[in-house]
């Protein structure tokens, strides 16, 4: 089995992969569009991609994706970011490799522990464990980038917050079968006016079906005008919903059915 | 009068800033926290920091950063984002350094152009731009980037999409007053049941109060429970206004006022 991941090797992304498969074949691609088209174009058979960190918030290039390919979110994955110090010792660390985003999630530990170290921006986790190579420097990565690079770990989880977790989704070319609790993901456009959102959100309220995400994202179309991203306990087969979107596509100018997935992901 | 922004020097935060003021001294920090940070703080008078990008979305740092500060957005900043090919030829050039953002929205350009170049992924466009130094080397950089650091722009607005805009805050202690067409921006967090979301956007419906942007987030505090970022239309010494956050006070467990501004933002 091939899956489509975003790269390099040794990224959030990679370790979210291992969850999912240890034997399957990864293929790392550059851009988030470029792992849809992967598996669109049949290189693949499935593809993972970052969908929402809890710290950073949703990642707007899956949402877009999302929108444009003919593919279905079928699971989810949630993977505890845990960020790690690698190097010789700390106290010797005069130059430290780190992501902005690692940087702003381990911000304090690195203001207590490296005030009077250089601090050197990279373009991925897995850059910051191939640069720290000097005695005197270190990089804050994930434990797999430290393996993958063979890296030696001085300090544990690192992050500020006790717990970050990023939800990740598999996709493939249709959403998951009905299981016991499934949540539901869906895309629209309607038209902007005072009171049209509360309305189609009504349509949920009514039926009793609870909302877990809305997203208002610009509309690239128009701008001004917004598409909302919506996620909703149920799947497509119960009639309850299959009813609200019924409804819910006379209220609206298009709808689109990005994925159902069993509702507790997977570890 | 200083301003803070996020750093390094010649990104389009950078840019950004130089709308608001020419003759400003800017602090430039590492992260979108220590912006905050410095203003709260003293060291500054001001501070500028992207909210959300037309293409990738909320800039979830500036909306978690807005719920821990006591400090208020008070004008909008729209910035067109434009990127540029800098180097020698674009025939010759063999490596290109480019941001993981900036390869995602140039990315058919950097296919159509660069097939056999080696794309070098870094830390920040201003990175891009100080690495592109030997002959066979090209960057993909905004303007001010290619300026800052002395480089030859030989194509220009390169991005894929005609139009990219990221839309800027300006922070100070306190929002701005009422002017002739404002927007109000908002955070709360209610119980999480069905319906919830929907009696409370009864609220501005009910009101003729139009909503411009909604957004979930995950409650750091709870897992599972989110919290919500709403953009509205009028200014909180309107008395309409007052009253719906008034009403909107007694259905949630807490509400902040984020900030009021002009809605046209500013040139």
């Amino acid at each position: 089995m091939k899956i489509s991941v975003l790269g390099p090797e040794g990224t959030f992304s990679h370790e979210a992969a291992l969850i999912y498969s240890k034997s399957a074949q990864f293929l790392f691609e550059n851009t988030i569009y470029d792992v849809f088209d992967a598996l669109y174009s049949g290189k693949s058979d499935a593809a993972i991609v970052p969908l929402e960190n809890f710290i950073s918030g949703s990642v707007g290039e899956s949402l877009d994706a999302l929108l444009e390919f003919n593919l279905k979110v079928n699971k989810v994955l949630f993977l505890d970011v845990q960020h790690n110090l690698i190097g010789h010792a700390k106290n010797d660390i005069k130059k430290l490799y780190v992501h902005p985003q690692a940087h702003a999630q381990c911000r304090e530990y690195i203001r207590k522990n490296f005030q009077s170290a250089e601090i050197v921006h990279t373009s991925s986790n897995a850059a910051s464990a191939r640069l720290a190579n000097e005695s005197f420097e270190g990089a804050i990565v994930p434990l797999l980038a430290a393996q993958v690079y063979g890296k030696k770990v001085i300090d544990e989880n690192v992050q500020d917050n006790g717990q970050n977790v990023t939800l990740f989704a598999v996709l493939g070319k249709s959403h998951a079968k009905k299981s016991r609790d499934d949540r539901t993901f869906i895309v629209f456009d309607c038209v902007n006016r005072a009171g049209i959102l509360h309305e189609i959100l009504g349509l949920f309220a009514k039926a009793g079906i609870n909302l877990f995400k809305i997203e208002s994202r610009p509309n690239k179309r128009k701008m001004g005008d917004y598409i909302f991203y919506v996620e909703f306990h149920g799947h497509p087969e119960d009639e309850i919903v299959s009813d609200v979107i019924d409804e819910l596509k006379k209220k609206t100018r298009f709808l689109k059915i990005l994925g159902a997935y069993p509702a507790g992901g997977s570890e």
